[in-house]
């Protein structure tokens, strides 16, 4: 049940809260522009958009067409760097998880598999520790959760060539726990409790945790792919915070963290890693609606098989409908608020399409139920792809995947 | 200068204070009974020492004998296991340090070697990271410290198939990772803060730092000692609270680390680890005055030469004697606050000599001159063996020392 809002309330986006302002009893959608401005960041803008476009002689994926990333900090430099084909890498990560991931983990990673395709760099993605979990979860738990984790990931398509997989667990040692070191030494107590909330009951674990974090921003913590070199950048696809959180699965990278860690950069006379920030996935129930206590209905998960995906889009996917057909025939639906529109905006490439839709919903033409089985189609597909590269994995190429090697890239 | 006293003062040994009582004006030594019940430790009392000497047959070290290691916890369960014949081993540590080592230091060593002779069992030393120290300090300086830090230990005579010296940031990964990830979630900031004095100004590593130094306690951090056992314990010598710091030296291993270590390894189902507690080892201005700022003139280091240590006793060595030859012949001098007495009876193993001496002292027969003349000898003999020993060592034997391998025990 919706809980009971106030007439007028701000805009809200802590690690904590996330939502958008009320007005006259009425809440409203993120304002992303008040975000930019009160996070520092840039407007992934068109003018951005169009050099990304001419650099690489690649049209911008859908999630920069449709601002789904939609702010950066350095994207300009790493773009600078592209053209003057000097090296840069990739860096993404993932919390350790006992669940499938949804459709909300997906985002950061399809965006990095095409960053990689586009740009030809090197992608390092950690599975971090244990360190955010709760007590009951076994350190063994965790440590097993990683390679199904690493193969969820893998079914996202990178190529192996250009990725390395680690779990923090495995790989801490030599020059990444140096990195971590001097991460650790240089951020204060007070630093972690602003940016993440932790008070003295928390445990010593977290507070260090954004070191651990830090550490594969910096080339020199991966001599097996770099060398010794500590000079090449890398771009961070991240949330811009708090980001849709299940119960037991989170996106742990997200700005705040890099905030700190480019603060610190300057410090260790590291380059600051740039980043590129995704807007908030919404849950099934919608963007403005609290989390639901049960997980399995507020996502798609990527194990769902199609009837569920069915049945889950069909019965809580929440409609920016009209409550009548002649109601919705005569004022049409919001796509703004309608879930299965939003999926659609995230996971339908074809803007030709996705437009005429959204018209098409807008002015009564199309019906909720309609509108829904589109959006069942174009998922039943995403989610199947997905299972059907992740059964084809076998246990050696996982391991390949996560073994410490030298990389292969700027070569296609 | 000494500061102005106050007339009445409780004793007090925190980690950051150790003074004994002031009564009447008279600052009093520490008084070790009253250190026992404050830290809930129990005694190495006479019967102990029976039985130490009853299972080992050996006489028990001088620094048993005359009370420098007074306390302990669970010693009479780690003498249970040598007697069942069941494996335990022991561990201590040390801080980076660009200094030589100091006589205070040397005590733990003495003693740990004196044990790895009786008991024949594994020793692990760990170099610590560098998370106490300066920022000044960078890692690539506090990793070069540890090589010559391993030095100074192994010239101490410690038996190479028996010992295990490591730095954290050489040797973290791994299990020994997992044990320090599993202790980290285990302890809050709480109990950090409160037992460390950290406050929210404090890097986090530091707040970290109590995971890596709790981690060598338990067995399964070196598999390539212990396989995959975890249930055999480690006795560890250590200092009862704060011992003779100077300005860059510090002995990072004591009780209260290991208290918490203890109170966290019941939760993980870990052995506690066991403690035997020394008593603080004077500076040569004497353990009731302040360190002075100049850290030369506080100690003798173990690379001063003959003629250093001969000017450091004879000019800065604090004296129990009298101001004139006549009053020291009539009313004797103070042996309990002699410090050239007091190295004396660290480092003199002969008990009827030192006996013999101290009655000289006391009674007016030996005068000041005389008694640091004899302490002046007895600390060139050992500051010299000590030089000698580190000479002989190679490059390839601190190596050797320093590699993760299987030590052999149990069979002398």
């Amino acid at each position: 049940m919706a809980e009971q809002q106030p007439a007028e309330q701000a805009q809200t986006v802590t690690p904590w809260e996330v939502h958008g302002a009320t007005v006259g009893g009425q809440q409203l959608g993120i304002d992303y522009d008040r975000l930019i401005a009160q996070f520092g960041t840039r407007p992934i803008d068109s003018a951005l958009l169009e050099r990304f476009a001419a650099l690489t002689g690649r049209p911008p994926h859908r999630f920069l067409r449709r601002g789904v990333f939609f702010s950066h900090r350095d994207l300009a430099s790493i773009l600078d760097r592209y053209e003057q084909g000097k090296p840069f890498y990739l860096y993404t990560g993932r919390g350790p998880s006992s669940d499938s991931m949804h459709l909300g983990h997906m985002v950061p990673f399809v965006f990095c598999k095409w960053l990689q395709d586009v740009f030809d760099v090197p992608l390092v993605i950690q599975l971090t520790g244990i360190h955010a979990l709760p007590p009951e979860l076994t350190l063994e738990q965790c440590h097993s959760f990683a390679y199904e984790n690493a193969k969820d990931i893998i079914a996202c398509g990178f190529d192996v060539r250009k990725t390395f997989i680690f779990s923090d667990l495995d790989f801490v040692g030599g020059p990444f726990y140096h990195n971590v070191v001097r991460f650790a030494r240089a951020i204060t107590a007070n630093q972690v409790k602003a940016t993440f909330g932790f008070d003295n009951s928390s445990n010593v674990g977290k507070y260090h945790f954004v070191a651990v974090q830090a550490a594969p921003s910096f080339s020199n913590s991966f001599p097996h792919i770099f060398g010794e070199k500590k000079d090449i950048p890398c771009l961070i696809p991240c949330a811009i915070d708090q980001v849709y959180v299940a119960l037991t699965c989170r996106l742990t990278i997200k700005d705040p963290y890099f905030r700190l860690t480019r603060d610190v950069a300057v410090k260790l006379k590291y380059p600051k890693p740039a980043l590129i920030h995704a807007k908030f996935f919404p849950s099934l129930q919608g963007s403005q609606t609290k989390m639901s206590a049960s997980v399995d209905t507020s996502a798609i998960f990527m194990n769902d098989t199609p009837k569920q995906i069915e049945k889950k889009i069909n019965k809580y996917a929440f409609s920016g409908g009209r409550t009548t057909l002649e109601e919705q025939k005569e004022f049409g639906g919001n796509t703004e608020v309608d879930v299965a529109y939003q999926y659609l905006s995230f996971f339908m490439d074809d803007d030709e399409k996705l437009e005429e839709i959204g018209q098409g919903y807008r002015n009564g033409r199309i019906m909720t139920g309609e509108l829904k089985k589109m959006c069942i189609e174009v998922l039943k597909e995403f989610v199947g792809d997905f299972q059907a590269k992740k059964k084809q994995l076998t246990k050696e190429l996982v391991f390949e995947y996560m073994k410490p090697r030298a990389l292969e890239w700027g070569k296609s």
